[in-house]
């Protein structure tokens, strides 16, 4: 038995999220099916970073599964996208150590939130950005922003229904840049709690548009409650960037 | 009665091209269906600079179409928009004379050709742009596509079931570049035969990759049939790009 560990992108639009559901298109579905093909019928358990919610992206999601099977390991890539769908890519396969696991091995995640800030809609990014037309004070969005630098109990940017008990996380780096006419949201931490990074965007948006103060995040942080913070940004926006381990950096 | 011209943009992945078809979503019968519902079910004919097939997108398509209703111009768009599929959006609208039209007043158009050149497929732009895995030889399809210049019976270049008798046109404009991992092919002319662009780029692609030399262009053109030609490039790697006018220079 050999762990293998894949660097996979996925368009998140057509699924209905990463996680596995009866009878409908997730991530985790087709990759599943991909491998039970390959392995002649056997069902092959593929487990990820996290999972990723409806229309939400990744450009380097990392996962692993157990296979028996002993081709090269760079074999892997083309095997699976041969039977995969175009809107998921397989980009990297690794040998993993046995006991590498794609969620708790992860050492560090990195999302991006693309905010398109043009006048006009746009067509072929509508899948991609989150549309805005009021005018962002994007310093201001800045001064929040750093203030989620470090280790903070993050609940009030927490789905309420969410079932985690520890909700102390550590960002390690959080920036916010323009880039043409979008505006580029890049927040990397130790974990996310559900729906963490949407509620953080949809909170500097508010404090962008005015309606919030780049000085109230300490007290949203402190509330601990969901209703402290702004809205969820939607997911369409959100692309999961990379994921860091030890022992791969295939998710750079 | 006036006549309005729109500049408009759609992403044809979900269209079975602009033409009106029964049973089918184009980009047309979603215009015209919204115009009939502001027209309180009056149907509204709506004439394009040219149709572009399945697949295909438009930055910059020029439509026109004739109304009684005399809401202010700059209406128009906000009042398409907030009724069209998200796929297709009004960028512009115009007041034009009545002898304005859309495929008859046009002096040139622009196509623009996408082609990934990555070792990767790339999820996010798997819709608009062409992946060739290949090497190419920038240098000789440069070399090549400047021969097109100029005034020429493009018959090798034009689907052979085309109905059009006189296959003269003009190209005024060939250019050639690399955008990061992308190779961009901009064609402008006074007209262009049915899938003469995608069998340009098909013909240049085969040139790229060495299956025929730069010097076959002249050959081709004088052969005046479409043997002489490479293959139809795909069709979602081609984007109309913009449309000119005497009258009207939205189509920049």
């Amino acid at each position: 038995m050999k762990r293998i560990g894949l660097k996979v992108a996925y368009d998140g639009t057509d699924f209905a999220g990463y996680q596995i559901q009866p009878n409908e298109r997730t991530v985790q579905g087709e990759l599943e099916s991909v491998l039970k093909n390959i392995h002649k019928g056997m069902s092959i358990r593929v487990t990820a970073s996290g999972r990723t919610d409806t229309g939400v992206h990744a450009r380097g999601q990392i996962v692993h599964f157990d296979t028996s099977l002993s081709f090269p390991v760079d074999r892997w890539p083309i095997a699976l996208n041969s039977q995969l769908p175009a809107d998921i890519r397989v980009l990297e396969a690794a040998d993993v150590p046995a006991d590498f696991h794609a969620r708790y091995s992860a050492k560090t995640k990195e999302y991006r939130y693309r905010v398109l800030t043009s006048a006009q809609a746009d067509v072929f990014r509508r899948n991609y950005t989150y549309h805005v037309r009021y005018p962002l004070d994007v310093e201001a969005m800045q001064r929040a922003a750093v203030q989620l630098l470090g280790t903070h109990d993050f609940s009030s940017f927490c789905t309420a229904k969410a079932e985690v008990e520890d909700k102390v996380r550590t960002i390690e780096d959080v920036a916010l840049w323009r880039e043409g006419d979008e505006l580029i949201f890049s927040i990397r931490g130790n974990g996310f709690l559900y729906n963490m990074v949407r509620i953080i965007v949809g909170t500097l948006l508010e404090i962008g548009a005015g309606k919030r103060s780049a000085e109230e995040v300490a007290k949203i942080l402190a509330a601990r409650s969901r209703e402290a913070a702004g809205k969820t940004a939607p997911g369409h926006g959100l692309i999961l960037w990379s994921v860091e381990y030890d022992e791969w950096q295939a998710g750079k």
